[in-house]
């Protein structure tokens, strides 16, 4: 029919799978291995549904406080959503708006290219070299705003916060994202670079170091005037995108920094453990700072290997796209899981 | 700075006041003035903290089986959002894409034109009648799409299903768009529409009639083809937007339907002995259908009666737009609430 010819034809961002059998290991969505602080679960235990008949608070003021305070920000640098998928489709609304294209790397997180698609917005995608590293040079040209990860996903590697300053120093006429997803996990920030640069906006998430996919929080740290063009757009979006539960947890999460730190330094050890034994089975992989690793062996063709860990119960995640068709991102679980990654690895007989 | 220049500059939706203070009496923003099903506040006390871990069911199966259930259709038919506005917002830019206007009433949801002017969407708003009726024959001309609020909002009133019915017959060219956020107050619903007609799409919300305001969640019920368009859109933007809790309680909202009905009944007896109070204190209104009342008093300005309840810490809403700007938009909320409402208005000497 007629009304079909105004549709917005996109080709969505597919998630890693979430199976739903028990028993599984799911080392495919860079999840925590571990449950969120005890002091959500205490929040959790208090939390009066009865006061759910009201709207939440559209400013999440009580998480927005939490964040300011551990950030030794003001309130107004804060922006929430629903999941930093959420905060980065809204700063793709609202400040890529030019014919010029937007720039990120070629390897990066697969949902840059669809929101570029959905919102019509031009784009290039400069190659990192071959030891996925990041040219400076190639975001110090004309563009209509710039995105970058660090650390990368799925690569893992972190970028110098003296390469992040020069690219945002080097486009006062473009805001620059920085993806934070997986910087608790040994990556430097560019939060303090905040107060120096207007044009600068880092995205950070609770899904990973925080424990919490499952609530959907994201957050953004910017200049007020950044601030506030987010905020102008998301309210003329969703008035109210954080529910009760979000806004109480999220902030209790924020208050319990020593459950934090020693979650992800659990996180921490392991990789650089699990980093070491992959080496002897014959992978290699860029010097992750994140939660997963991105691996290649000598013999064995990733695909190859990812089928044979399904089969057995362990998930990984494989992108059949160019440059690394032969790699597999391995999130890093608790040490007993990566315990049968590697033991199922070496029964496999990996060629040595 | 040369950054600001690619912005998308907007003027925002401005909801209505979410005071913090305690003991005001709120009828400013349609909440439901009594607690969601009980079945809810189980499910919250069994509620899982350590699950929050992992990446919720990107598809909240859960609750759209239970909402598939319950209103009869399948599960392909429907699609779940944060809140109906998150619904509609995603609507407007998987349906409203071509160069012709979109129309919408002049006296409306004030969401409308905010979503169109975001998404640079070109729109016309054929004027109601004298009684804030709608006229049929307005929406029965090219467009770019349609979006129709029944009942209506802020003015109560129901429109027949004929009327709907014709105007989404009359449109097979474009998306129609029936907004039933109160219809549970005793309007008449599109939803046994939708088999008939592909390109209709009916919206509701829990934050109404199932007091659920907190969680964030609305839904839509549409062809399967139109349901797959919206997701697309929707899984291009953010892959998980339904969190944990409200999956989980948006379900057992659901499955309580006793409780529901036992609700939305109390309001509407509250609703209906409150309309013959007015009238004896002067006060005129449109038949409302839903939880709230349009009023107008025939010697004192709304604006005047506004400030005088705010003062007396009774917060309704007051629009000072065109044609409406001598109205106040009045919640029904508990008989207690209502009847002091009542009595300030009476000691105030309300000419009769």
């Amino acid at each position: 029919m007629g009304w079909e010819e105004q549709v917005r034809r996109v080709v969505p961002y597919i998630p890693g799978e979430q199976p739903k059998q028990k028993g599984i290991i799911k080392l495919n969505t860079n999840e925590c291995p571990y449950p969120p602080s005890p002091l959500v679960k205490q929040k959790a235990a208090e939390f009066q549904t009865d006061d759910l008949r009201l709207y939440p608070d559209p400013d999440a003021s009580l998480l927005v406080k939490a964040l300011a305070d551990y950030y030794g920000v003001k309130e107004d640098h804060i922006f929430t959503g629903v999941g930093s998928d959420d905060v980065l489709a809204m700063s793709f609304l609202t400040f890529f708006n030019s014919d010029k294209p937007i720039l990120f790397p070629d390897i990066t997180y697969s949902f840059y290219d669809v929101w570029a698609e959905l919102f019509h917005i031009p784009y290039r995608t400069p190659a990192l070299d071959e030891a996925f590293r990041l040219k400076k040079e190639d975001y110090l040209c004309e563009n209509g705003g710039i995105i970058i990860p660090n650390p990368n996903a799925p690569t893992g590697l972190s970028e110098e916060l003296d390469t992040i300053e020069a690219i945002v120093a080097g486009n006062p006429d473009s805001l620059v994202i920085i993806d934070e997803a997986y910087v608790d996990f040994g990556g430097k920030s560019a939060i303090g670079l905040v107060d120096k640069y207007e044009n600068l906006l880092v995205v950070r998430t609770f899904s990973k170091s925080r424990a919490m996919a499952g609530i959907r929080i994201g957050f953004a740290v910017g200049s007020s005037r950044v601030i506030r063009y987010l905020k102008d757009v998301k309210f003329s979006f969703n008035s109210y995108t954080m529910n009760a539960p979000s806004i109480a947890w999220g902030a209790a999460s924020i208050l319990d920094d020593g459950y934090f730190k020693e979650t992800v330094g659990k996180i921490i050890n392991t990789r650089e453990r699990v980093k070491k034994e992959l080496r002897e089975l014959g992978f290699t992989f860029p010097d992750s700072r994140s939660n997963f690793l991105f691996v290649s062996h000598k013999s064995i063709p990733a695909a190859e290997l990812f089928e044979a860990l399904k089969q057995e119960g362990i998930y990984v995640r494989y992108f059949n796209k160019p440059r690394i068709n032969n790699y597999l991102r391995i999130t890093i679980g608790t040490d007993e899981e990566m315990d049968r990654l590697l033991t199922f690895l070496n029964n496999m007989a990996v060629p040595r």
